[in-house]
């Protein structure tokens, strides 16, 4: 019986494959960046609702003050109106007025087990190749809003959400328990998925699934059970003193600017830890207005990461007292703004197991174990969450190495590196993801059991 | 006969006030700052064409390698561009185009002292006020050009020299020797003397008379004899790395933002000296691309001063030492851009003494003695350039505070204050200071000479 | 008359001669740093006591809690036992135990002003020259005691007041008025004389008199007023954070020693001063105990000036901002402990008008003006209550340069400089010195008073 | 007959439990620190020549240049003298005068394997516990040399080798090749062994093994392999500038403490590395002379460390531009020391798994995996020599856990800890890991070989 649904599934899939491509790349072509995905989000909400989903959006998940590294207030109206005109779905788009761009669509039937998928769905803010050699350049789907792109994969990862909704709503009557879709704004910077959790949204949910295109092996390579992320606390800080006339007054004012540079030397001097790797990076920092005037203003953008939660936090908690004594040093105040934060979390091995048992009835699949990510994700902070409800969760790697022509073979590797203009995946990784994600969901929810 | 000549030029100079306001509100309005006062310097070409002058401009009066804190290339030509909209003189801008916007007249009639008058003509990079109370914008003639106003006077410089060549120019037969007016680009920033300077302009030069109108005190109280400026020395400093992944290759790459922030503090750390007043500043700082990326780039706006030139060049020197030192602590290389520059120089006293004689011809007026200056003013470069050849230079302040109703009065000194968008001055001082400096002028050629 | 007593204390002083040379020379021998001159005040007072002073010591003119930069216990005792075997005064002694080393001597007639004297007594830190050309060694009066010598002729100080003590008790019953010799310990490091002003001892002064014996000049020359000291304030700040091993645990611990060089470096960056001039200073350091041993304390040996006690305290506060926080910045305490301090004085020129017309009688003598010291001087202590009570005080400069053969012509200079270990004075400025004094204080006391 | 010779080595061993014990006793009482064990060193020299090894010494087995962190010239002859009348060797003393203490004992016997054993002989600059539950101050074998003692077992170690040299030459017969016993001066600090290495004594050796009596566990538990030492390296940092009056010439000198300062402050801001761990420490800083002189000297006691050699190395290069550049800052000059340095090394699988093979026939013993040992151990240089030439090494790690009555139960561990002057261990040891190393070394060359 497994069999014949197993069948039925890859048929589905299959016939899925034109939709997925003209999502994909219609996603690709109207790319949002964080907390601005009005567009890609509330047409998904339309999408979902049209397939018999219930349908939240807005306020009703995502908690507006758990919201990290939110733009200005100018960017978030300016691109809410600008997707009115790129035929957003009005209803919706309502909803998620100021940065609001999450959608939860649930399926219920009987009682059983809540089954979560996570879809992340936003771009970057990163100018798009204009090279012919660059397919959606080539083909016409490259990014038409300027300095943003999707140079990650999540651009698939919403197509994907779309098609197993899709899939998932043929096999209803088949399954017992509840179907939660995640499309989650966001990740990029780890600034989303703490908003999501903060209004409940996987309070219920049992057994919770992420999954990630990657690129580096092909479609048919799967890695069932990623884990490892580095835990990251990302802030902005600002450092307030007074302006002063430098040559008329050098002993005037509070000096924010050389209040910033102590703190940046001592930031980087935070000790290393026996416990594991830390790190810590002042990536920016912009202070003053004059040359001749006591910089009265500063502001580092920086990071810090752990190996784990506990190492992460420990460098936080340095970090804040680093601030602190910088400004106090020069009579300056300063400020520190969270723009981001995921924890560490490992997939379940039972979980992933349980994936990896079900997926290996797809022929031709190959599987991988990744030890540590070493990169942020953000969500950990939903698979802690339904771990520490007693749940299980997992994040899939689902290959999608691009084979297409690119520049000049020598350089091909750098070309498609995600986070850059020139990245790209195989398309083929859609209608596969979408089978493999819908066979396995099937499989954790069918109704009767047959072990 | 003296009383005579006297008599004459007051009457000349009680003549030419309405010019001299409409100078003045003109210059006011078109204000242009450093580098780009095309229309200005092209218009006052043009004037000192029709009145008889021989007039050199462009790269004939401006050495192009000796300028210094230039705008960027596309700032200059845009500028150069709206000059041509608002009726510039278009035979002398094209020998401006690019940033050379000096102008000298030069008047001769037979053998005697050569005589130059020094001008500066840029406004600053400020936004005027626009406050109702501020008379330029409740009479219409504030600045139309965004965040640029005319707020140190240099209107005023423009028109006066204007003045003078005209009542000059009707004296032309009763004197004996060479007038030359200079009128000087970007002197705040002290950025363009150096290259009037480099051109020869004052290498024939034995007498020159600079003036700068003061507020403080009123028309009618003169400083005959200026001094004992700062020198200082601006730049730019630029430190270049290389960029890695934070978080991946923490080792990576050169962090010019760390070498940056070595160098901002151990700038600040340069040691006092025993002869004098030192200053340093670094007064804005810019470095880094993302959160996550080694910073490879940070850009330091940063001044040095001394009492004198010795103490000033001492503390660049060290500063010198410690931007490379910084550098090559990250692996970081530097670069240093001159972005201004001027020497201390005190005024001849037999100069001050003269103009002082002369002067006090005129009735009611004041004179007053300033031992410190303070503050920096380029002139100093043509001072001390005639007084090593042998010549004498001084620099007049001419009182022009302005008396008129302002926002309030207990706000009224801050309001008024030089290098605010508030600045206003006594248009009386216009007529003044044409009179007085044509007196002087007058005597220090006439002939026959009376002793 | 006046010719008569002038006479009288030529012969006098010139009678004295050879005492003042014996007690220099004894005072020399015996060198004693500061707070520990137990034998030096010890005899002082007992020779006071036998002219027939009343004699303060100990507690009476040295308030324990006021003194600064006190040497440790074990030294203080050390020298004390060691005084006792070299002569001291058994009696006087007692009262100095532990650093009390204040001598006052007090000669009363009748009613009239308290003219006070103040004679520094203490030596230097500092191994004598042992080379045979150096007067003390070729005669026999180095040194006695490893690494302290009088290289700043405050044992020609002790001596002539000593003198002038004799002196003014001959002449006792001319006067009228109370006459105060005030013999003060730890001048060297301004550490001092706030003790002996916070027990009272001039409180009641109305003429207060100090003097220097000065090189660069001879004797016969005389600076009548001086003053411009600049203001200063010593201390030894302490970090103590806690140990870790650094190999092992390197983020234990809290790192004294980099909290240290946080503060070394935001201390030299202090802003300087439009008011005037500054100075900062971290002469020693002195952190960790093992290599791997993430360092527990440090110790920084530092000072600020400034060209007034304003300027001085403002830089005291700043570096206390610096200091703390830099502690707090790794977890640290700091503490601050006052190793001296003084102000700043001018002498008043009525009075040092009044010290030139007296002195003028003496012939041959040259009078010198200054008008900045530059160093600091704790004598500014007692001008300052002085002055605040009401009274007139001065400091007299005394030439002393000595003409001996020396090592070589070439450096003479720099061998004969106060505070080096070849340091020497012309002996013939003790008896002119013991004249000087004596008939200034006698003028200012005499009776009845002829104008 | 392996177990014949394994009896005949166990019965042996038993009978020089009483030598062992004199012998680890006499050393301990006269415990010398690195470099300077002259009696410790000749005496094994004495005792091999009795033994009828073949003995080098002195600049045959330590090359003088490859020594690190010696003490001051005068310490060690001073050692040296005082060896001399603590019954040293004086025919071996006077090799080694001046710190060449290593030993290096031969026995030869037909054509074989060259088997190489390392044993350390150097004591710790700390003061021994006096409290009477302290075993050797019980029973009087405590330090006679104050701030000396063994407190890390080499005095065990040193007795061990000499019970080895004992029980080989008695089984001479019955081997074949060459046993090297090599007596290694300043392990402590990782210093001495580069010196043995670059003398060429581990040349020639096929087999190498070393030995470390640990505690934490019992005797009859032992690890076969240890490895996964830290690389590093250790230095003296000496700043040089110039000094001048703080006060009076401010910016004179070349401030050797602030440039120490920045030097500090950068080496702990030094990056983490992606590939391992790293360490960076200041364990010590003394800098300047007097509060108001510019300092003129600095020195900086530090190490790096790497998780191995090539981070370590890595560290070591950055902080060289680090230090160089912090001099060159203020225009002093820097050099560096070397005081210590060992790579990683790993003990070859293959050998350890022989010894653990061998090391199973002794009934009752138990075996340990450690996976990294963290800290460090100049043994690696031999190893990394012995490994380069094709040879093989181990590392073996001996439980010696001391049972015996301490202060107190609860601080038990504490007072046992390695490097803290009241360590003790179980003499139980000594004979066990004479018969353990014997057994192997003799099962690694006995002839004819019984596989």
């Amino acid at each position: 019986m497994n069999e014949t649904v197993d069948a039925r599934i890859a048929t589905l899939a299959k016939a899925a494959e034109q939709q997925l491509v003209y999502d994909r790349r219609d996603f690709h072509k109207h790319a949002e960046s964080g907390w601005t995905e009005f567009r890609t989000a509330s047409l998904i909400a339309q999408r979902l609702t049209g397939l018999g989903y219930e349908v939240l959006s807005g306020r009703d998940v995502c908690s507006p003050e758990a919201r990290m590294g939110l733009p200005p207030e100018d960017i978030l109206e300016s691109h809410w109106v600008r997707a009115q005109h790129e035929s957003a779905d009005p209803v919706f788009l309502e909803s998620m007025r100021g940065g609001l761009n999450g959608v939860v669509g649930i399926l219920r039937n009987g009682v059983g087990p809540v089954v979560g998928l996570r879809f992340d769905i936003d771009a970057l803010d990163l100018a798009e190749s204009e090279h012919p050699s660059h397919r959606p350049t080539a083909e016409g789907f490259a990014s038409i809003h300027e300095n943003v792109c999707h140079a990650c994969g999540h651009d698939g990862h919403a197509a994907i959400g779309l098609g197993i909704a899709s899939l998932m709503s043929e096999l209803r009557s088949e399954i017992r328990g509840t179907v939660k879709l995640i499309f989650q704004p966001a990740e990029e910077g780890v600034r989303g998925a703490r908003s999501m959790v903060a209004a409940g949204v996987v309070d219920d949910v049992d057994l919770l699934l992420g999954h990630h295109l990657v690129t580096g092996c092909s479609v048919g390579e799967i890695f069932p059970g990623m884990g490892g992320y580095a835990a990251t606390r990302k802030m902005d800080i600002t450092f307030h003193g007074a302006p002063a006339h430098a040559g008329g007054s050098p002993e005037g004012g509070h000096n924010a600017l050389l209040a910033a540079a102590n703190a940046v030397l001592n930031l980087y001097a935070l000790p290393r830890h026996r416990n594991g790797f830390t790190r810590v990076n002042v990536g920016k920092m912009t202070a003053g207005s004059g040359r001749n005037v006591i910089p009265s203003q500063a502001t580092l953008v920086a990071e810090v990461r752990g190996e784990n939660t506990e190492l992460c936090d420990s460098m936080y908690e340095r970090a804040v007292a680093v601030i602190e004594s910088a400004a106090a040093m020069y009579g300056c105040t300063s400020s520190i703004r969270a723009m981001g934060g995921a924890g560490t979390a490992d997939s379940d091995e039972l979980l992933a197991r349980r994936v990896q048992t079900i997926a290996s009835r797809i022929p031709g699949i190959t599987f991988h174990t990744m030890e540590k990510m070493g990169g942020s994700e953000d969500f950990t902070e939903m698979m802690n969450r339904v771990q520490a409800n007693g749940g299980q969760a997992t994040n899939i790697g689902i290959g999608a190495d691009f084979h297409g022509t690119h520049y000049q073979d020598a350089n091909r590797e750098k070309v498609l590196a995600a986070h850059t203009g020139s990245y790209d995946i195989d398309e083929g990784a859609l209608a596969f993801a979408t089978r493999l994600m819908t066979t396995v969901v099937f499989d954790l929810m069918k109704y009767p059991k047959v072990t």
